[in-house]
């Protein structure tokens, strides 16, 4: 009953360097921030690649970009793979491009294996998966999902103003049409050190980190750093230095969680003056949803102590608030099946990073796979995964999609 | 002996508010960095006040502004007082223009009452006190007092790569003239809140802390906030964070010390991103000399301590080193019996902000006269004394001047 494929490996890995060509600059590694012209170059790209391959081509209304590959009961609800093409700035080759490509190679495998399948297969591309230029981040596969109104994405601003669907107009990818996955699976790095850690060659991704982010202001009283007594001092910078240690604290009391001070702006900023007014970010995450809850529940806490201590004033609003998602068992079975057809070295573990499959795992049955990242390194140019590792990663996709495109809808 | 002058109160109190216009922005106080075009602005406005006076006008290499009155000796070694035009970011309208504009308010009500007097009078502004474009601070003094070399303070450079030298040219005011003074008063607002406590109206300066700075860089790894557990995080702001408290404890330990971490610069500054680099100034402050030993001797160790901790790398840069200035005996008594002459509530106190008058100290008999400040607030727009007391500070430093001024040089 099992379909075999030949996949073409050394196309896709041509296919890997020749996308992470575009937006790249020497030593910079690449950006192709979302609906940028990059991010239109990248697009175009992929479209000629979709159709040497015959591929049925889709683009929504929020520019979701299909390719589907009619099955023997036709084209709906396909069975879909992908990630995003847009990145970060100064990114690495494969954080979204590598899920995009090895959608594209199995599918390509499929079509010149001349396998026939029951069920359609369909290689998806989610429009501003990062949220750099445009928030939210995973806007495609929110607006899919119905979890944000098109119009709500479409109004989305950047900093010099422009709008996301003016941007998706330019470049020509605002669609009308509408695709339903009928199962999704994402391959992706890891982007974190545990599958590196635990030497294991394929990671099974059994639900993604709750996320809950704020950003927050405290206002002291800026003064002179000469004049004013320790004791008679509002200290905003003070603030948030004991809040970074209670945070700390949180995070290693709560199993498996994280918390990050990423954005920390101080003012006035200058060197003989005690900061009046600190602006920051706070990002939790953790994987079980009693560890979210008590987060959630305890950094507005820490944040009021840290204030009340330092004599501040604090502004807290909520950002982000994504529960923990959990994909079906069934679905990570299959994945860990797969994962067993090409390695003993399996891990199961949940993502620290949001995906588009979170999203998706609204929408239809969900599952991901995960290859290692030397050094737990992304978000940067040294980003990077062993070309054996990214090829077992595309077979462990090839074995899950045939299997569910052989089944039943 | 004594001389009566009469001061233009109300011309005075008009010159601060029309300096104070120079650089301001509603809500947002005034900005004079050093060497800026509103600092230009500044000195030629002054310039110009001088001229109506008719001052003799000296500028010497660092662009030191000098006003000269020639007393019946000629214009040899004048008792001088000023302070500084430049001001902080977001200043109030008092810090050094207080002393400059005072200083001027004497020379007027001098000239203007035919007051013949045996040695000169000077009014000077010196350049770059506050230090926040250009290090070191106190520039213009350290020039002037032969403590920094002149090339070395015009190759500063600030942010932008723009050096202090080129900027100074650019403004007009690279002078070659040299002003020495035989005696030297500053009148300044406390910028701190011990003579508001006590409810002194006058307070005699008799030393300033010692002050050291430094101009730091942790570097860790930038990534993922998500994916990167909290043990394998080399966290740049949780470097920071540390060492905030650890400097707060050590002012807690040695008597009358105070440190700040004022400028605190996160990058990449992303909310889903670990900071990988953090650049931050550290001050520390102290009055004793065995306690400033001990600050300069313990921050190197706290600022290893906490690299160490959070695995990261540090560069460290002594930017300031100003010892603990005591003035002598006979100017602070000086100083104490002009405004025994004005008030009953006077108080002797040590300043604990750095001023150009611990570098004359070097040159000249040197002391300073402070008035309070409300809330003990100064480096902000809320930054404010009374009329009242601005007045009195005023009438000191005259009876001050005038009676230097009389003296066998």
């Amino acid at each position: 009953m099992e379909e075999r494929i030949v996949l073409d490996e050394g196309r896709f890995l041509a296919d890997l360097e020749e996308l992470g060509g575009i937006g790249a600059a020497p030593g910079e590694g690449r950006t192709r921030l979302a609906l940028s012209d990059e991010d239109g170059e990248a697009r175009r790209w992929l479209v000629r690649r979709m159709e040497e391959l015959g591929l049925e081509i889709r683009v929504d209304g929020i520019g979701n970009l299909f390719g589907i590959l009619p099955g023997e009961e036709g084209t709906e609800a396909p069975v879909t793979a992908g990630s995003h093409l847009d990145t970060v700035i100064r990114a690495g080759a494969l954080d979204g491009a590598y899920g995009v490509l090895g959608a594209l190679a199995v599918l390509r495998g499929v079509r010149e294996s001349g396998t026939r399948l029951r069920r359609a297969l369909a290689v998806a591309a989610f429009t501003n998966e990062e949220g750099v230029r445009f928030q939210p981040d995973m806007m495609g596969s929110l607006v899919l999902s119905g979890r944000l109104p098109l119009e709500e994405a479409l109004a989305a601003r950047d900093r010099e103003g422009l709008r996301a669907g003016e941007e998706l107009e330019r470049l020509g990818f605002r669609g009308t049409d509408r695709v339903t996955p009928g199962a999704y699976l994402e391959l992706h790095i890891e982007q974190g050190p545990r599958l590196e850690d635990a030497g294991a060659r394929i990671g099974v991704v059994e639900g993604i980190q709750g996320i809950a982010w704020w950003g927050c202001t405290y206002r002291g009283q800026a003064n002179h750093a000469g004049t004013t007594p320790m004791d008679r001092r509002r200290d905003a910078f003070a603030g948030v230095a004991d809040l970074s240690r209670s945070l700390r604290e949180l995070a290693a009391r709560v199993p498996s969680s994280v918390a990050t001070l990423g954005r920390v702006e101080v003012r006035p900023g200058a060197i003989n003056v005690v900061p009046g007014r600190v602006d920051f970010t706070v990002d939790v995450r953790a994987e079980a949803p009693e560890s979210f809850g008590r987060l959630k529940e305890e950094v507005p806490r820490l944040l009021r102590e840290a204030a009340g201590r330092h004599a501040l004033e604090l502004e807290a609003e909520a950002l982000a608030d994504a529960p923990p998602v959990r994909f079906p068992r069934e679905m990570t079975d299959l994945v860990d099946s797969c994962a067993r057809g090409e390695t003993d070295r399996v891990l199961r573990l949940a993502s620290g990073a949001g995906h588009d499959a979170q999203f998706l795992h609204f929408l239809c049955p969900t599952a991901m796979i995960f290859v290692p990242s030397r050094g737990g390194l992304s978000h940067c140019p040294e980003e990077h995964t062993e070309a054996a590792d990214l090829l077992r990663g595309v077979r462990v996709l090839a074995r899950g999609l045939i299997a569910l495109a052989q089944r039943e809808a």
